[in-house]
Order: structure tokens, then C-alpha cells, then sequence
């Protein structure tokens, strides 16, 4: 294997991660006389914010994730390399990659972030973490063959070991897997497992902070629990899930529960690269960069979005909140800055817009704070239903995803409750 | 582990399967007095004429496949169990599944077919089959992972059988395959790939016998080879693969094929049940049964559609096709039998009517035979769309079939290229 990147008179930008970051920033500097390289895992941009409906059959894979060759079918200049990058070497200007190694003349960082299980290693081995297109349809298919299970033990516990649900970390991601879970239990699962009593099942969301939605506005936080509670989730407010054999979880405040399914949305981690000094990296892994994304000490060298830690930006001290709007306008400015960057001109510092977050817990019910107006409840829904639907890629996604919102909403069923076992091959 | 089926005063029918045949059974009898168990390996009913589109990019798993609970959602007396089926005592009226012992008063068979490799070792070890929609995926899985490794091997040869096809099986599913692989090397895939050099793929359809689609009329068959080389298949009719090591493909006439992927689509056979004596099964493995579908020598067991082998049906003395409708048809006709033949009443002898059989070839290129009208071409390109659309099942798979065939009949672009990488736990 070789990367086989052909060589040309243009300067070679490497850009590692089509996150949303890595990719904006690939597709405006691609109509400028570069040579890009962009490099992922996977040979698909996925559109997290969605992942959730994935692990929760509401959505397939395929309507949240976009090949990357179709984006940038036009564009003779991209060269996209299906790859892992191990490190970087930047006296060489270099990238190893598992494929070999690739030379860049500026490198463009945009790795994002994995689960953080803080080296709790019974959650890395037992919880489901949900930072992937492939963790949300494995954690689609352990809930429904948990269900198939649940049915055929002889032994109450376990029944109730693979009907309960643990969810770790009041945050969006928590927030909206355990308020859709609730809704699966009152609406589909009953038709579907008639021979089951789901009052046996209970769904916990443990947030360690004193509020869920935390990094949102009080009102979102207060509305976003009553909403769970309503839906019959039992929140724990300052309460940490401490261990997990795999049968029990157990809590800071010694409570023992018994459950097969510890969902770990509690934290995340820049994903590691090495090959640079540790001085460079901060909090939670982050790459220290200058207000025009320059990695620390490095012309040529820049981070984007969850992955890059920049200070610089008065209202952000401890660096911008991890999602898509920070990472898609910092790849949006980089484009605009590159040529005068690399040119020693006077770029644009970057100035976070925050556009605003939201949230969804269930049906008619969403928690929305924008800028200078903060709502909840059906029309904060729509809103939240809008934004998602525009922010997609691709016309086809789009109404994809909008058929099976509808259906959902009119039939009250889901209807993607396969589980689908991979084959395997030498 | 325990199937838990509860014991009520209703006779138990236990079906085998949630195939064509399985299926439309067991919707019939639920609205009779008895106690139905339905057990299959998987927890959705396959719609198996399209696995190709799976396998080729242009479907959703979830398009065609439809969950079991959600279709016998109001139906208490049917209890679906997810498992496989080992083996039959039919002294103690008794089936062993995975999850224990399940004791039945009439027994069902649709276990239909998997592929046949005909003791091939090296076929089964390194051929792709295609008879399931994990094997679909995995099809399509490989041949994108394929592609992508083709940019980056620096020995010709070995892009060579990366991106050489050697399809074997000249029936549907082999029709369907190689002329699908055709158009997307000559539309999608040179977008996708501008680094790779097209010309350089080879798609090869073999079929032992003298006529691609033989089973279909001689104008569907000539009309079928001569769509697929308008589209570049290299067709060899009268030639049998015998060999493949993973790196080429050998034939009956001494030809060496250089390639990494070989489809197996050359034959089926009958998925095995122990059991029984060696006398009941027929050719391909196959259960002879009666003209109401009883087992030979049973009064309280059948067989259904692919796995039944009925002789009694003056035009099909070597058994009916196995392919979807001869399955639905004895499903229905067994239903409506069943409590006459429980009863010794005189049930209704089968007779399999007709309705002919089709297969598509690529855009606008389709052959169908009707009982009393063969055509080929767009129209009949147009009825075969229509007929697949209105067999599967539900609403809206339906909408979300027809809007894939649009999109990518006006876009000239299936859109699902995703490698999906499972992930495991445990």
C-alpha cells in the first residue's frame, strides 16, 4: 500500500478529519489552486447531531452520513485517502497514516473527539459509548436483542438487568437517548413485546452536575428535566455512576443498579495524534491554537473545531463549546484567511457567532436557546425539526429524513427495528 | 435460556421461518383459533428479490426488510421467538431450538434456501454469496473497500483483482448483479474514482449452461444477454468457474481470471432440518410433501415454498420454482386448508397459477414473461418497478423505495456508498 497522491506544482494541504470542520474547510479551499489530501476512518461525513436517532431506530445510517468521493466528485484537485493517521512528524513535514506516509506543506487538523471514559476501564470495556455511526447501530442492536432475551430467561433479575437503562451525562446526547427511550417504552415496545411488562423498565440519566443541559440557559435546564420526568425518566442530579461490571452499575452515592446497559455519553476527549510536544495540548486534549486556528509554535500547521483550543477569544476563555457551528465557522474563516496566512498578509481573528443550542427530549418537546430568545415545549420542536432538516447534507437526505420524521409522527412507530448481523469474512 | 411459550387451550402451531411462504401462513392462520409460534434466525421478514439493489447501493437494508413484531403487533396469539431451529423430534412432537425445547401439535416448514457452493471449499471460503442482507452488505462493503485499495496498491495486478468482477450464476440474481456492476462503472463509479482507470474493470457473467435467465422464455433470455453486453458484461454462457483462491478465477476451459471477488449466485439448496429420514428429502434437499403441502408420511407436518418438494402438480413434476410466489401462494391456500386437513375434511388440491417472472437488467433495460405476453425493454422495465414496488411490504417502504429509484433515476447516482464498519463488544 502507498498513498499514491500524485505530485504537482500546486502546495499540498493535508487536511486530516471530514468532521464538520475538516470538510467545510476542504470544500471552500478546494476552489482555490491547492492540492488537498483529506483523510478519514470512514469513506462518509456523519452528521452527528443525529447520531442519537440512529441508535434509536428512527433514522437510518445512510440519511445522517454523506460519502465523501460524491462531495467532491468535481473537484480534481481533492485526493481523499480512506485512512488512520498515527502521527505527524514536522521537521519532515510529514504524516504517517496506515497506508504510508504523506508529505503535506501545511497540515490542517481537524481529528474531533472520542469518548472520554476517564480511564474507568470497566465503562471502556462493558458501557456503549455513542461517538459513531457504528456505536449508535450497535447500540440499536443491543437494546432490541436485549428485549428478545428479556423474553426467554427464566431468572426475574436478569429480565430486569437486560430491560433497565443506565444513561451517563445530561447532555444532549443523554438527554435525547434517554427521553426518546422513555418514549419507546410508553408508545412502541408494549406492541411490540406484548409478552413483556415494561413497568419493569426504568431508565436513569445521571448527570453529575446539579442541572441536565448544562452549558444551556436555566430555563432549558429546568424545562429539559421536567420534560424527562414527565416522560417517566428517573433523573439524578449530582449523583456519578462510579463503576459497571456489566450486570450492575454502582453510583457515588452507593446506590446499585441492576443493568445490563450503561450508555456513556458523559464526556469526550480529543482524539490523540502524536508527534508534537505535550506543551501544545490543553484541557481535555485540545490543541492550543492562535486566533487564526495556528497550532502553537507552527506556521503551517492548524487545528479546527472540537479538536483546537483557542483562547484567544475573549467570551471563550476555556476555549469554544464542542460542536458543529465553532468548527464549521472556523473551516468557513480558514478558507477565507488561508492564502494571506501562508502569505504573511493580515488575516481575520476568528469571533465565535454563537448561533444558539438546542435540544429535543420527545415528541412536541424541545428546549431552544438562541441568541436573544429562549423557548421550549412544541414550537421550540419544530425549530429544533427545521434546523436539523437545513443543516443535513443533500437534498435526498433531507426528504429522507423528513418522510420518516412524518411517519413517525403520525403512525407514533419507528419502523427500523432490525437487528442486522454483520458477516464476517477471513 | 427458556422459549417461554405459554400453554393455553389452543392447538400450537409452531412455523419454521418468516419467508414468503412462513409469513403470509402465519397472518392468515393468526385470525384462526389457534396458538401460533413463529421463530426465524432474524427479526424481520426479507423482501430477498432485492438484495441486489442492497448489494449495489441503491437500497437501505431497512427499505426491503420489515420487523416481524410490528406486523403481528395486535395479534396476541402469536408469539415470534428469535432463534435458530437445529432439529425435529417428531415422536415427541417436539423442535430444539437454541433456547431450548419447543413441543408443537402442527408444525410448519419455510426455511427456504441457502446458497450452494456443491462441496466447493474454496467457493465457500472466499466466494460472496448473496442469499441474505447481511451478505448483501458485505457485497457492497467489499467492493467500495476494494476500490479504495485499488488507489493505493502499487502492483497493476493487483488492482487488476481488486477491480475485476467475476459474477457466477447467469439467473436473476447473477442478471441483475453483473448488469447493476456495469452501469455503475460506466456512470457513478469514474466520478467517485478519477484516479482509477476504468477500462481496466472487467465484469464477467458466467453460466454453465447455454442461455443466461433459462428458466425465463428464449426472447427474455437472448434479449437478457444482449442488454448485458450493450453494458460491457463480458457474458460466457456454457462455462463453469471451478476454482478461485482468492486471487484468480479458473474455469471449465482452462481460463485464469485474475480477481479478488467472485459473487456466487449458481445454485441454491434447501436449509437443512435433522430429524427425519433420509427418504423424505428430494432433489436439492428439498421435503416431498403432498398436494396440500403435507410432509410425506406426517399428518401434523408441512413444508412451504423453496423447501417443499410437490410432484403432484401435473406441469411442475420436478417441483414448483423456487422463487417468491409459489411460496405465497401455498401459504395462502395452506391457511385456508388447514382446518379441514386437521379435521380430515377434503382440503383444496395446490395448483401453482402462474403469473410469470421477470428480471432487470439496468436502466430501461428489463425482460418480463407473462403467462400470455413477453416484452422487453423500458416498458417492461417500468412493470417490473411497479410489480416489486406493490410486493413489499408496508406503506412506507413503498414511499421510500420509490423515491430511492427516482432519485437515482434522475440523478444518475445511488447516493448509499457507505462502508460501514461494525463494531463489536464482548
Amino acid at each position: 500500500m502507498n498513498p499514491n497522491i500524485p505530485e504537482t506544482n500546486q502546495k499540498r494541504v493535508v487536511i486530516v478529519g471530514a468532521g464538520f470542520g475538516g470538510l467545510v474547510f476542504a470544500q471552500k479551499l478546494a476552489k482555490q489552486n491547492f492540492q488537498i489530501v483529506l483523510i478519514d476512518k470512514n469513506n462518509y461525513h456523519q452528521f452527528q447531531p443525529l447520531f442519537y436517532q440512529v441508535a434509536m431506530a428512527g433514522l437510518e445510517p445512510s440519511s445522517i452520513s454523506f460519502p465523501l468521493r460524491k462531495i467532491f466528485q468535481h473537484m480534481p484537485n481533492v485526493h481523499i485517502r480512506i485512512t488512520k493517521v498515527n502521527a505527524v512528524d514536522t521537521d519532515k513535514q510529514s504524516i504517517t497514516t496506515e497506508l504510508g506516509e504523506i508529505s503535506y506543506d501545511y497540515l490542517v487538523l481537524g481529528l474531533g473527539t472520542d469518548t472520554n471514559f476517564f480511564g474507568m476501564q470497566n465503562m471502556m470495556d462493558k458501557a456503549i459509548p455513542m461517538k459513531s455511526v457504528s456505536e449508535a447501530i450497535f447500540l440499536r442492536n443491543r437494546v432490541l436483542q436485549n428485549l428478545e432475551d428479556a423474553l426467554t430467561t427464566q431468572d426475574p433479575l436478569e429480565r430486569e438487568g437486560l430491560m433497565n437503562m443506565v444513561v451517563v451525562g445530561g447532555g444532549p446526547t443523554g438527554v435525547e437517548v434517554s427521553g426518546t427511550l422513555a418514549e419507546m417504552k410508553k408508545i412502541i415496545l408494549p406492541k411490540d413485546y406484548p409478552e413483556l411488562d415494561f413497568n419493569l423498565m426504568k431508565i436513569y440519566l445521571f448527570e453529575s452536575s446539579p442541572e441536565v443541559l448544562e452549558v444551556m440557559s436555566d430555563e432549558a435546564s429546568a424545562k429539559g428535566k421536567e420534560y424527562l420526568e414527565k416522560l417517566g425518566v428517573i433523573v439524578k442530579n449530582g449523583v456519578r455512576v462510579v463503576d459497571f461490571d456489566g450486570e450492575y452499575a454502582y453510583t457515588s452515592t452507593d446506590e446499585k443498579i441492576r443493568t445490563n446497559n450503561v450508555v456513556w455519553a458523559a464526556g469526550v476527549k480529543a482524539n490523540a495524534i502524536t508527534g508534537f510536544s505535550s506543551e501544545i495540548f490543553g484541557r481535555g486534549g485540545r490543541i492550543k491554537v492562535n486566533e487564526f486556528n495556528q497550532v502553537e509554535g507552527f506556521q503551517n500547521i492548524f487545528a479546527l473545531g472540537d479538536l483546537a483550543l483557542m483562547t484567544a477569544d475573549a467570551e471563550f476563555p476555556n476555549g469554544h463549546p464542542q460542536m458543529a457551528q465553532p468548527a464549521i465557522q472556523q473551516g468557513k474563516l480558514l478558507a477565507q484567511n488561508f492564502t494571506k496566512i501562508i502569505n504573511n498578509q493580515s488575516p481575520k481573528s476568528f469571533k465565535y457567532k454563537d448561533l444558539g443550542s438546542m435540544a429535543t427530549i420527545g415528541r412536541n418537546l424541545a428546549v431552544v436557546d438562541l441568541p436573544f430568545w429562549k423557548f421550549q415545549g412544541t414550537f421550540a420542536w419544530y425549530v429544533w425539526m427545521f434546523v436539523h432538516l437545513m443543516s443535513i447534507l443533500g437534498v435526498k437526505n433531507k426528504i429522507l429524513i423528513f418522510i420518516n420524521w412524518l411517519w413517525n409522527y403520525i403512525t407514533y412507530d419507528q419502523s427500523l427495528r432490525l437487528i442486522i448481523k454483520p458477516k464476517f469474512k477471513e
